[in-house]
């Protein structure tokens, strides 16, 4: 892992210095910050909810000191952009590249469409890195992802000497909050911005809020507020992957239904569990996802014959695709996987929100 | 990188414990290897080519020594398959997953396909991982990817007691030897496997041998005997993303010329360079590419002129989309890319086989 560092500082400075002058830093807290479910936090800008507010189980607090989903908006005319920045030490995963656990993922506008511009590769703990370098000096609208899974206690944003960057307002329209597993929460994308609700906020121009808590979105009575406050135009539960067939039958119908009093109007779409290809030969796997697949549609049964309004159910079991190319490690989306799983569930989520007037 | 360490420590031991009896190990060396460009090496069976063997720049032998395409071939009826192994200390990539690194990739043939079925999760530089179990004792062709990027030192394979693991003849024919880049060798697919000389070697069971050599594939001089002695049906030249526009113009066209001579008859064909994310904003880069790109175009035009035999050139700029979603960090294609890449060069490729009755 020191050599890790050593490679990653090694190229980060060689490619400062090749800077043609001096790099001056602003916080990026200056800027605007997008994708707070909630409000900006009192503390710590960079969590995605303000923690303090909210009586977690450890476990989804965690995840939710991470800024997956969100992203720095600002405008600049600098030819450079470079960032600095440290993470609290946590391990690395095996089945995710350390860019989009720990990395910065840069996007900029261009006729209306946001394109790749760069990514802020990581260190260890403390990091450096050039974005992207020599561009023209037009002003350009900048979305600068944040890390997907690690702790950001310091973010700044640097730009040449002599130009400047200034906060720019939030791009995206409405508010669609995702509650989520790792998957939602954006494993294992290549880097942050390929997360399944950046990568639908970039093409549609609407908000979808990452809520995804990696191995903790179980439906827990403790994210009743948090989703309540979230105040959504739209609710998308995606949080079958991490519960037992068994917490799905007892969580689903309640936590829809307690949702369903507090957010009146207000769609709320069940999300199946993404298929798994950890069940192509183990049968214990494949036993144990096929009774969370019966239990979630049971579940969706139960609250259509209730006649409970403004519910939805996305089906399915190839949102990944049917050749077992489409995951990390058997459960996580690699790129490709969330490519087609946005294929199959983007046109259902988009003509659900035009019934309610979100385009 | 220690709490990676104990992370996956504790991971493996989990598993290995939650099996049901003792697990008994082989020696993978034992088995089939498939993949290697020229012999089995002497020495370390899992380095791609043995080193001792030519001379060649060290940049190129340290990428040769890892086992990028080489896959252990078996076959079992064990329920359970587990795997230990040693890698040499290297840094870890920013923008690729450590299993694609250091991990192991398993298939499984089912109906005619190769399956995916479990990867080995990796630890620092000695591993133990259960790759795939509780499956039923049906008898099982097993292909086991090596890592992409470490020197692998040792490999066993094991078994539940009571079942056998015997070696499986090589499921591939023919030979289409790829020499590339890192995008050839596999970076930055999410697994091993899913490097795409692999993917088309499974999916078409025609023979695709990994010779991408990551930042080195620069059609070195010390490469032809290589490329010679690996007897190829075919000789792919995606070789065009390291070397710089000048290198291009100056080595392509007697590269193939001495290739051409001595393997009268294979078809060569040479692959533009991948078109790079890099390119979007920063107009140093922009103009390097292109470059590049108008090199590579020259040469083959020259060695169309030439009318030198056998000779085929495949162009184009968006082998990866258009949409910027294609690579991981501007340059090496994630799964989607590879996808891409796959959809758009395979058919010209497996056309031009067919002329030499290669299917």
């Amino acid at each position: 892992m020191k050599k890790f560092l050593l490679l990653a500082l090694v190229f980060s400075l060689a490619a400062l210095q090749s800077s043609e002058g001096q790099i001056r830093y602003v916080q990026a807290s200056d800027f605007t910050l997008v994708g707070h479910a909630v409000n900006r936090p009192s503390g710590n800008p960079y969590h995605r909810i303000d923690t303090a507010r909210f009586s977690l189980p450890s476990g989804v607090e965690k995840q939710y000191l991470c800024p997956a989903g969100l992203a720095v908006a600002f405008r600049t005319n600098s030819p450079q952009i470079t960032a600095r920045w440290s993470t609290t030490p946590r391990s690395l995963y095996a089945n995710m590249t350390p860019i989009a656990q720990r990395g910065l993922d840069l996007y900029i506008r261009r006729d209306g469409e946001w394109v790749w511009a760069g990514v802020g590769t990581p260190s260890e703990n403390t990091h450096e890195a050039v974005v992207v370098q020599k561009m023209d000096s037009s002003w350009k609208e900048c979305l600068l992802y944040l890390p997907l899974f690690a702790e950001l206690t310091s973010l700044e944003i640097g730009i040449d000497e002599g130009f400047s960057a200034v906060p720019m307002d939030d791009p995206f329209r409405h508010r669609v909050v995702i509650y989520g597993s790792s998957i939602a929460h954006g494993a294992s994308g290549s880097r942050s911005g390929m997360a399944y609700p950046a990568r639908l906020s970039r093409s549609s121009g609407i908000h979808f809020i990452n809520l995804g808590c990696s191995g903790n979105g179980k439906m827990q009575r403790e994210m009743w507020d948090v989703l309540v406050e979230s105040k959504p135009d739209m609710l998308i539960l995606d949080c079958m992957p991490n519960p037992s067939a068994k917490e799905i039958a007892e969580r689903t119908v309640p936590f829809v239904h307690y949702l369903r009093d507090r957010l009146p109007g207000v769609p709320i779409v069940l999300i199946q569990t993404t298929g798994r290809e950890t069940v192509n030969f183990n049968h214990y796997f494949a036993n144990m996802e096929a009774e969370k697949r019966a239990a979630a549609r049971e579940a969706a049964r139960i609250l259509k014959e209730e006649k409970v309004p403004d519910f939805y159910f996305i089906d399915g079991e190839d949102f990944l695709g049917l050749d077992h190319l489409g995951t990390c490690d058997g459960t996580h989306p690699n790129d490709l996987g969330f490519d087609r799983m946005i294929n199959k569930i983007a046109p259902k989520i988009f003509k659900i929100l035009s019934r309610y007037g979100i385009r």
